[in-house]
């Protein structure tokens, strides 16, 4: 399934079993996408996973070793999906972190499957997100909330689901972050208590900047969706998706998510 | 580190590192003793395996294969910590679970530590507990809370620390249950929005009903530790463990930890 692999610098398909990452979630991840032979927003992905890194107190991986093992997985690539995972790394037993521990390093390449450029059919997802400031924002391992809510539809009934947090604030879809248009201003969870800080998401907040269009991250109900003239999710391997529904709302807008992919000059792969 | 590893039924410390339980914690594990040559309660923690499995929707491992590798590992060993990970299985990128995948068992054995038997000291943990009565009781591997938890304090600064959840609503210590005695009456949490239903919580609970101590599992506030006559903290390899501070609360009652630990015939490895 994947293109190329390297753990620890090493070509291999195998992970210590005794890995933090495997035994707690311990670690995080970025994925990442490779068009035209190149890695798209690199310096953010990464900045991304230092930040989590810093905020877990995981020892992060050496730049520039990181940089040469992702050159190399990608080496003669026109395009796939990088998929970066650094753990805390291998050994030991119980939840209690060792300062002393080098990180595991994932650095894999997959194959790059191009979805539907049509208006996405959204769901509410059932399953809600539980708060946590403290690991709100970064990329981490522990993903069971989003394995669960993709469960909820079968393939085809849906192309994505949009969740809600335990007190019903919206947060992201399943693997997006989700903007809204209302009233000419560009809204989007401000992502205090949970969700990811999505690579995608800042292009369009900066995008929206140079544009003079006013953003705002601030808390968002499903009112503001209701609401809203145009929705779309962004994400960093799909780039900026118009919504066309959600359950049975419905929406035919989507001048500003085209403003903003063309600003950013994303291009299919 | 390990004493014996199986992974799959085969002699390996190495797992596939396109393994869901790596890639996003999806996955469950149990903990369990083997003293005196034997496997304690785990018919106890095989069913609450089964049951996580059922609520993750991952297909369960045949359970006479999982006891014949259980029963291979420990094979001629008179102590140890078990420890059981089942994950959803490997393979494919993204959120989404397969219903045809067939899922991964890594049956380990590591060395037993005693730990010292003098009453506990706690301390109250700063990081919350996320609400979120879909992942609520099973033991999964989503446990980057306990992680940052356990990472609160040095080794020897205290010997457990007792988790709150983002509503302040007491629920564990970072790897055990929490009991009070409180006006006579044995209480715990219920465990209903986070934490894990331990094995050894449930034999304690079965131990009040036949001595006929009144026993409720139900919302617990600090204030409910801050008036108990008695703390004791349970888990299943450690047993059931009096607690003799938390930050600057005192108990020297270990009257009814005692009974306990004498009804269930709990004696050290």
């Amino acid at each position: 399934m994947t293109l190329a692999m390297l753990i620890n610098g090493q070509p291999s398909k195998l992970l210590r079993a005794d890995d933090r990452g495997l035994q707690y979630g311990d670690g995080l991840f970025e994925t990442v996408l490779l068009a035209h032979g190149r890695v798209r927003f690199l310096d953010d992905h990464l900045r991304r996973l230092f930040a989590g890194c810093d905020r877990l107190g995981i020892n992060a991986p050496d730049a520039a070793t990181l940089r040469g093992e992702i050159a190399q997985v990608t080496a003669g690539r026109d395009r796939g999906v990088l998929k970066i995972i650094v753990t805390r790394g291998a050994g030991g037993r119980g939840y209690r972190p060792s300062n002393a521990m080098a990180s595991t390093r994932v650095v894999a390449l997959y194959p790059f499957n191009p979805s539907p450029q049509a208006g996405l059919r959204l769901r509410w997802c059932e399953i809600r997100l539980g708060r946590n400031a403290r690991l709100a924002g970064i990329k981490h391992l522990n993903r069971l909330e989003q394995v669960l809510a993709q469960s909820e539809w079968q393939e085809g009934e849906a192309d994505e689901g949009v969740m809600l947090d335990t007190e019903g604030e919206v947060v992201c879809a399943t693997s997006a972050n989700v903007f809204a248009v209302r009233d000419g201003v560009l809204v989007t969870p401000d992502l205090r208590f949970c969700g990811v800080q999505g690579v995608m998401r800042a292009q369009v907040l900066k995008a929206a900047a140079r544009l003079r269009l006013t953003a705002s991250e601030e808390p968002l109900w499903p009112h503001d969706l209701e609401t809203a003239s145009e929705v779309f999710i962004t994400n960093a391997v799909r780039g900026i998706r118009s919504v066309a529904s959600l359950d049975s709302l419905q929406w035919s807008e989507t001048g500003v998510a085209t403003r903003m992919a063309n600003a950013l000059s994303l291009s299919e792969p």
